[in-house]
């Protein structure tokens, strides 16, 4: 059933899955998903066809087996471990992020190299020191880390990740990351996201 | 030359202006960009062929041309004013960013609900109360702002912001928010990220 999904498939997943979560009605058409995802109707269709989901005709798609499905398909079976690298503003908003824990994640550890911070708690957890990374990832199985530093420091931890085993990486750092092949790297760039903004504001018809 | 751009476009332009904005030589190839910037060579050339650049041919592409085009398709020719409403972490974070206006883009007021919170200061902005959102939008010429509220406040934060003008919204609470035609809305869910890296690790060959 399941080949190579598409990319843009594969980013619209979350989406509707997340709508699925809150829905309360036992079965769903297209048309709810779309409304509640910002998709339209057509795409979800055919996105869910891709993992071998064609709803029944005239009753939409039954809402527990399109959440089980939807998770598998993610790999949220099992909740996945996360360490974060970095605890400046953005590092403890991902660490002290509730919802995560319902969305198939845990976070784990949080990581920092000043002195000062070291010990401190943020999100719950103790703030350790950046060279713990290794030997904890190999102990505690992290599964994806996410790199919330200075962009200077950013491959470093890369480096180190990778080495330990990681094959998953989140980059908040403004700075393209090398990674040998089979390691998968998701950028989150803030001013991109609003470059595109910028891109709809300055081509409005 | 320019009619609507491919979505997936759009949403690389920034990566390819940002290592332009870097990059230390007057002429680049597809390569070099491609290379700084996580694309492949390939698409990099189709990308900016729709723009109407395609280079010299065995030449590459001139590094400052380039950076104009793409920064004039982007919208990106005069600063476009960010306002933030939620001073969280996160909020915190985007309010502290200095790389923003290097990038074409400046954070000119924050806002809260919290009591507590009205005057302290974040990133060098006094956090303003949230019933001047409306007034303020108009009177600073506010184009983006960025909702980085708990979940329940973002629609209605929404709703102000659409009212007093503001045809763009970069949206940080997990929540699909509902708008009028023509006002564009860039979700960034941090959740969504990870499970699109647990897919990677889940279906790895």
């Amino acid at each position: 059933m399941q080949q190579t999904l598409p990319p843009a498939t594969v980013g619209r997943l979350p989406r509707y899955l997340r709508f699925l979560e809150t829905a309360e009605c036992s079965t769903v058409s297209s048309e709810d998903i779309a409304a509640g995802s910002g998709v339209n109707a057509a795409q979800v269709r055919k996105d869910l066809s891709y993992l071998g989901n064609n709803g029944t005709r005239g009753v939409g798609y039954q809402t527990q087996t399109l959440i089980r499905l939807l998770r598998r398909v993610l790999g949220l079976s099992s909740l996945m471990k996360i360490a974060i690298v970095g605890t400046g503003n953005l590092g403890s908003a991902l660490a002290g992020y509730s919802g995560f824990v319902n969305r198939g994640f845990q976070i784990v550890a949080a990581y920092d190299v000043s002195g000062g911070k070291i010990g401190r708690s943020i999100g719950g957890l103790e703030i350790r020191p950046i060279d713990r990374l290794e030997s904890d990832i190999k102990e505690m199985g992290v599964d994806i880390v996410a790199i919330v530093t200075p962009a200077e420091a950013s491959q470093e931890v890369a480096d180190m990740a990778v080495r330990a085993g990681v094959r998953a990486l989140l980059n908040f750092a403004p700075v393209s990351l090398h990674v040998e092949k089979g390691v998968t790297v998701r950028q989150v760039d803030l001013a991109t996201e609003f470059q595109i903004l910028s891109y709809h504001l300055a081509n409005r018809i």
